[in-house]
C-alpha cells in the first residue's frame, strides 16, 4: 500500500522543510499538526549512518511547550510525577506525563531554562491545551505559549565530532539531557545533549524559525568529513534500542508503569502533582500490562501496518504495537504490550500478523546485540 | 511536490479504512491521530458529485469526546461558549470551543445524547485532554472518555434520496444536526442531518468499529442507482460555501469573532463557561482581525501549500489561509484572515504568491454564486 501524503496549509511545515525537501525526504507522518520526515528512501542506508556515522533529523514537530512566569516552577511540578525540586537551570529530565487517573498523556523532556521558564519538548499530543487548562484552573501565575523552538537533531556516533567543529569543545562537558543556549553564525539556539536515538547525538533547537535552511546546511557542510546524511527518527534502532513511541507502544489507557517507565516517577515526594493517587495506587497493586520485547520466528518481515493480537493458546493476551527486521541481530523483533502474567523472558507465545500466525518468545528491552 | 504517506501502527485506521482503499484512494492527511482520506485522484469530478449527486466520505477521524454522568451537563455548558439550557436529547449545536483568553481551541458539534451524556464531535486538537484536565480539576462528577463512534458522511443533494432508501421516511423530519439512534442490518448507528459542506445530507456514525466495510458497502449499494461514489471533505466546496477548517483557516490565537463565529455565542447567559469574561471583551472592543473572501486575479491557481502574505502598499495585512480554482464562479477565490480595518467588500489587496504577486478583492462569505 503507498498513498500520497496531501500538503496543504492546514498542517505546518518544519523550519526545516526546504532543507529537507532538497536533500530528498520521500515519506512523511504528521506529529503535533506538522510534516515529519520519516524516510529518504533507503531505510537500510539511514539506519547504517545512524549507527555507525551521524545523521540529521528534522525533529521541529517535537513542539516546545513554554511555561514563563512567577508560578512556572510550581505548575511544571504539578503537571510532572517527578521529583523537579532539584533540577537546575541548564538540565533537562525525561518526564512521563500523566493525567489525574493515571494514565500516560505525553513523555516529553523537560528542560529547565531558568528559576521560572521550562519547556516541555513534547511528543504527539496537545500538552498546550492541557496545561493552559490546568494553569487557568488553577489561578497560576504564568503564561503557557508556543515559543519558536525547532529541534534539529544529529544523531549517531559521530555526532560529537561534528558538534565540536561547529561548537568547540564545551558540549562534550554536557551531560545527558543538558542544554545551553548558544548561537553559530548569529542562529541563536539551544544546544542539548539529547535525541530520540541511543547512538548518541545532540538536538540544536532553532530559535528563529526564519533560518532553518541556514542552521541545516551549517551543520550539513560541518557534517561532509564524517558523511553526514539525512535521516529521520529511526523505526529500527528504537525498537532495538526499546524507546518508547508514544502513541504507538501506548494507547488510550497505557499508565507509565506498563511501559517501564515507573523508574522515572517519584511518587513520595511531598509536593503534589497530578495522578498522585492514582499512580501510587498501581505502583501497589502492580500494573496489569506490560511492556516486553518478542522475538518472531521465521523469514524476514516488513514492519506492521497495523497492531497485532498476541495470544496464548488461542486467547488474547494483548497487542504486538510494532515489529521490525532487525539488521544488527538479524531476526524479527518486535514491541508488544501483553498481560502482566506472561511477561517473563521465555515465556512462547503466538502473534496474528496479516499474513497469519508466527511464534515469539518474549525478552527483556532493550534488546541485546549478543543473543 | 508529491510525497508518500508512511503508513505504520502509530496512527489509528479508521473503521472504513480498508472500504476507502478498496474504492481508490489515493491521497490522505491526518487528523486527529488517524488517517483521513482527502483524494480519490479526481478532483474535479468528486466536486461535481458533490455538488450535482452523492458522495460518501470517511469521516471517522472527526472523534467523539463523551461527558456522561451526573455533572455532563454542568460540564458540557462550562465548555461551552454557547446557551445550551434549551438543547434537547437529540440535538446537535455548532459550538466554537475557547480557551480563558478566548482562542479558538476547536469548533465542534455537540450532540446531546441524553440528559447526562453528550458528545463533542471535534476537529483537529486533544479536546479529549482539556475536557478531562477541566473535569478533575474542577471535581465534576462525570465520566470523559471516546466511545466507538465513527462518522460516515453521505453527502449531496441525492443523500436524502439514499438515506430514504436505506431507513425510511423518517430522517426527512430530522432538522439540521439534529440525531437519532438507529441501526442498519443489527449495525448499530446514530443517523444525523450534518456534514462539513453545504450541499446537504446525513452522518452515520458507526457505534461498532469492526463493522466498517459492512456500513460502507450497504451505503454503497444503496447508492448505486444515484451513481454514488467516493468523496472526501471536499476543498472547493468549503472555499465556496465559507466553510472554516479548524487548524487551516485559524493560528495559535485566532478568537471566534475574528472568523465570524460571533453569532454562535451567548455572552450574556447567567451559567458561567470558559472564557466568558475574556470574549465579552472582545465582543465590546471588537476583533483586531476578520475573516474575508478574496477574489484573486489572473489565471486559474492551483491549491496553496503553505499560507501567503497578504499586502497593501507592501505592508503586511495578514494572511491568505487557503485558495483555489472555483469551479462554479470559474474565477480564483480565497479565504483570508485580515486586519479589522481592510476588510470591508471592495479593498483592493496584493496576495504574496509562491510565484508573485497578485491583485485580490476582499469579498464577503459564503461566496455568492452570481458576482
Amino acid at each position: 500500500m503507498t498513498f500520497s501524503l496531501a500538503i496543504g496549509p492546514r498542517v505546518r511545515k518544519s523550519p526545516f522543510f526546504d532543507a529537507t525537501v532538497a536533500a530528498g525526504v520521500t515519506h512523511f507522518s504528521i506529529y503535533n499538526h506538522m510534516y515529519m520526515p520519516v524516510s529518504y528512501g533507503d531505510a537500510e542506508a539511514e539506519y547504517w549512518r545512524l549507527i555507525r556515522g551521524v545523521c540529521l533529523w528534522d525533529v521541529a514537530c517535537e513542539r516546545q511547550v513554554e511555561i514563563v512566569g512567577p508560578d512556572a516552577a510550581a505548575l511544571a511540578q504539578y503537571l510532572s510525577p517527578r521529583d523537579l525540586s532539584r533540577c537546575e537551570p541548564g538540565q533537562g529530565k525525561y518526564v512521563p506525563l500523566c493525567d489525574h487517573t493515571g494514565r500516560l498523556i505525553n513523555d516529553p523532556i523537560l528542560l529547565k531554562l531558568s528559576q521560572d521558564r521550562f519547556w516541555f519538548s513534547i511528543a504527539d499530543s496537545d500538552v498546550l491545551l492541557w496545561a493552559r487548562a490546568i494553569a487557568a484552573e488553577r489561578g497560576y501565575d504564568v503564561e503557557v505559549r508556543e515559543p519558536d523552538a525547532s529541534p534539529l537533531a544529529v544523531q549517531g556516533p559521530k555526532a560529537e565530532a561534528v558538534i565540536r567543529d561547529l561548537f568547540g569543545d564545551w558540549p562534550r562537558t554536557l551531560k545527558y539531557f543538558w542544554f545551553r543556549e548558544t548561537e553559530l553564525d548569529g542562529i541563536p539556539l539551544v544546544l542539548a545533549r539529547s535525541g530520540w536515538s541511543k547512538q548518541g547525538g545532540f538536538e540544536l533547537y532553532l530559535l528563529d524559525g526564519t533560518r532553518g535552511t541556514q542552521l541545516w546546511n551549517l551543520v550539513w557542510e560541518a557534517g561532509r568529513p564524517y558523511d553526514i546524511g539525512p535521516g529521520t527518527p529511526n523505526y529500527i534502532e528504537r525498537v532495538e534500542s526499546g524507546l518508547l513511541s508514544y502513541g504507538g507502544d501506548t494507547d488510550a489507557d497505557t499508565n507509565p508503569f506498563e511501559v517501564n517507565l515507573g523508574k522515572y516517577l517519584d511518587l513520595d515526594i511531598e509536593a503534589d502533582f497530578i495522578g498522585k493517587a492514582a499512580l501510587r495506587e498501581i505502583a501497589r497493586s502492580g500494573p496489569k500490562r506490560r511492556q516486553v520485547g518478542l522475538f518472531l520466528d521465521g523469514a524476514r518481515m516488513a514492519p506492521n501496518k497495523h497492531p497485532w493480537e498476541v495470544t496464548l493458546k488461542g486467547q488474547s493476551v494483548g497487542k504486538l504495537t510494532v515489529v521490525t527486521y532487525s539488521l544488527k541481530l538479524e531476526r524479527n523483533i518486535a514491541i508488544a504490550l501483553i498481560e502482566s502474567g506472561v511477561c517473563e523472558p521465555g515465556h512462547e507465545l503466538e502473534v496474528q500478523t496479516m499474513d497469519g500466525p508466527r511464534r515469539a518468545q518474549v525478552t527483556g528491552l532493550p534488546f541485546r546485540c549478543r543473543v
